[in-house]
């Protein structure tokens, strides 16, 4: 941990990487995990919690602060860090990506795209020089250029517009960036370009023409499946730059994520273990279960009598079910607290193996114990 | 701690009294305040949270448990503590109450109270002995008997009737548990008599008869108001036996409690602290706030810098407004610890004022920085 910003690789599996991001607010070690705090939150979980899991990062959601509680509040309430009491590093998104998903009326040109809040339908307006002013307010470690994030499929020469059409954003969030930075802080570049293999090697080469301190893969997990999205990663990854940190943006599943390690990604994101834990899905080491199923009335185990976790560890699954059958706020408390677990100890575990060249055994092993195939 | 149930009394001051129940579980300290864990959880919050805020019991509601999950379940997954992981005390009510609040079709006669469940309309039977087999099939360290709670105003001859039915049942629960109980569990009995004070004198001499480790006043905070409730306090402790620990049902709002125990009442169980956390009602030492109050939407102060919890020091008051403004989980879950906390700070302050003989200054104190007149 110093004053700078910088990425240090460890060592490397074949495509997969282990390394160490440095920032001021703390080190984030690769591959890494970050819970989703969208609303200045992660859901249902206490932040202490979330740290005990092994979490270095967690990631907030641009679209969402900026209509409520706004950014000037949080910035004048001394930042999203003290706001939600997250001393660590945090990332936030762009908010286009949401605001392309959840409000109504928007409105998208060269200068950026205009909206309604989902909340109270009030106009808003997210340019890449406001993205960056909200993200500065909230005082994100990790910042994120504003990008087009197109569905799958698309069009090839639609899909050039749009990938263009953020590289000049990707410009323009730079520019904007390096006028409010504060020492420490980065700034990522998003390479889309769809499923195309020309599109993102363009879209790369004009972001590292531009260059960056990170770069996300962004415009996957949107509908085209697993193995699509492991073949874009890749013709993509072995494209990078070795020597910064590669940013998967929305993925995934445990699945997901340990294919697209194998694939040379350093940095997830996900609601899955959090949203899914709300709503009594628990991941285990023999795949995901429903804890509401009947099954489990009666099951005086806990979900992992060995983890350090006390919502793995100390529950049965019976209670758990009753939690969830009586609709109880513990139940979401500690699946959410379970699962957050679960992805960490994912990530320990393929750190720990690609440090000793064994990441190979450790999908093998995955493969094995959840009876996932595509990997 | 030892193996039997006891109650040692160790100062008073007036009315009030500060003593220790001893059980196999763990001590008491009394004055006590019982969170309320109704379906086998204190409503958002961590078991080990309830315990961090001083709580030295908690109490589980026999109507909801026998419909969901069922004694039987619980019985056979090693009780009601390992199920809810709460390894401390744990008093059970004896359902009746709220067969006649929560359930359908009730039918009461001699032999007990007949109804229909409020989740799924299945046909139960409660009677004395039931009680008392649900209660120790769950495990209770304090159970309580079954017993009719009529609503005030009421008829005195229908009152009579009424505490002559509970002061039958008294009996048959007595003679239920005796059948049942396990080394230092205990069995408490009731006394009723609505507001008049020959009826709380019968119902006590009943009582006393049969004899009881323990004493609970109930039929109290069904609408009386406090100062009745007061009253009814002031012609019926003074005739409690003094070695035993004295039960105030259902109550109540901080002012109540103190007032309850400055006529002489050592414990004490409500819902106020977590439902109302969960509603955004905050106690605070100047009396209760409400947190979705658009004042405190800028209010970086947290509701309590000084406490040694986190709820109440480690989050803004503006924070909180946000989140229950944004509908989120952590809003309930930092209240619902932050009032407990609130409730078990101040049952600690009675017990230290009584037992160095400041009890008046203590409630003088209490009801100039709250405004509570009527103590």
């Amino acid at each position: 941990m110093s004053g700078a910003f910088s990425f240090s690789l460890d060592a490397t599996d074949g495509a997969a990487r282990t390394g160490v991001i440095d920032t001021p607010r703390g080190d984030i070690r690769t591959p890494a995990f970050m819970p989703v705090g969208t609303a200045g939150t992660v859901k249902a979980i206490l932040p202490e919690h979330v740290r005990a899991t092994g979490a270095d990062i967690v990631l907030g959601n641009t679209y969402h602060l900026m209509l409520r509680p706004t950014a000037e509040r949080v910035a004048a309430l001394g930042g999203l860090h003290h706001f939600m009491n997250w001393p660590r590093p945090i990332l936030t998104d762009s908010g286009g990506f949401q605001v392309m998903s959840l409000s109504k009326l928007r409105k998208l040109n060269e200068e950026g795209v205009s909206f309604q809040s989902h909340i109270d339908g009030s106009s808003h307006m997210l340019t890449p020089e406001r993205s960056i002013e909200i993200q500065s307010l909230l005082g994100a470690d990790i910042q994120m250029q504003l990008d087009e994030c197109p569905a799958i499929p698309i069009a090839e020469d639609d899909a050039r517009a749009s990938m263009l059409l953020s590289a000049r954003w990707a410009q323009r969030s730079k520019d904007a960036f390096e006028a409010r930075a504060k020492p420490g802080q980065a700034l990522f570049g998003i390479v889309q370009g769809a499923n195309y293999e020309g599109l993102r090697r363009e879209s790369l080469d004009r972001l590292m023409e531009i260059g960056f301190p990170g770069y996300a893969v962004g415009g996957l997990a949107v509908g085209e499946g697993r193995e699509e999205m492991f073949r874009v990663l890749e013709f993509t990854t072995p494209h990078m730059p070795k020597a910064k940190p590669r940013y998967l943006m929305g993925v995934g599943k445990p699945a997901d994520i340990v294919g697209a390690v194998a694939r040379g990604i350093d940095m997830f994101d996900c609601v899955a273990p959090t949203r899914s834990g709300r709503h009594g899905q628990a991941w285990t080491r023999a795949g995901a279960i429903n804890i509401k199923n009947a099954v489990y009335a009666d099951d005086p185990e806990p979900l992992d009598p060995d983890s350090a976790c006390p919502a793995s560890r100390d529950y049965s699954k019976a209670y758990l079910h009753h939690l969830f059958r009586a609709g109880e706020y513990l139940g979401p408390m500690l699946l959410t607290w379970h699962n957050l677990q679960y992805y960490q100890d994912l990530m320990a575990g393929m750190r720990a193996a690609i440090a000793k060249g064994r990441f190979g055994a450790f999908v093998a092993a995955f493969r094995a114990s959840t009876g996932e195939a595509t990997l």
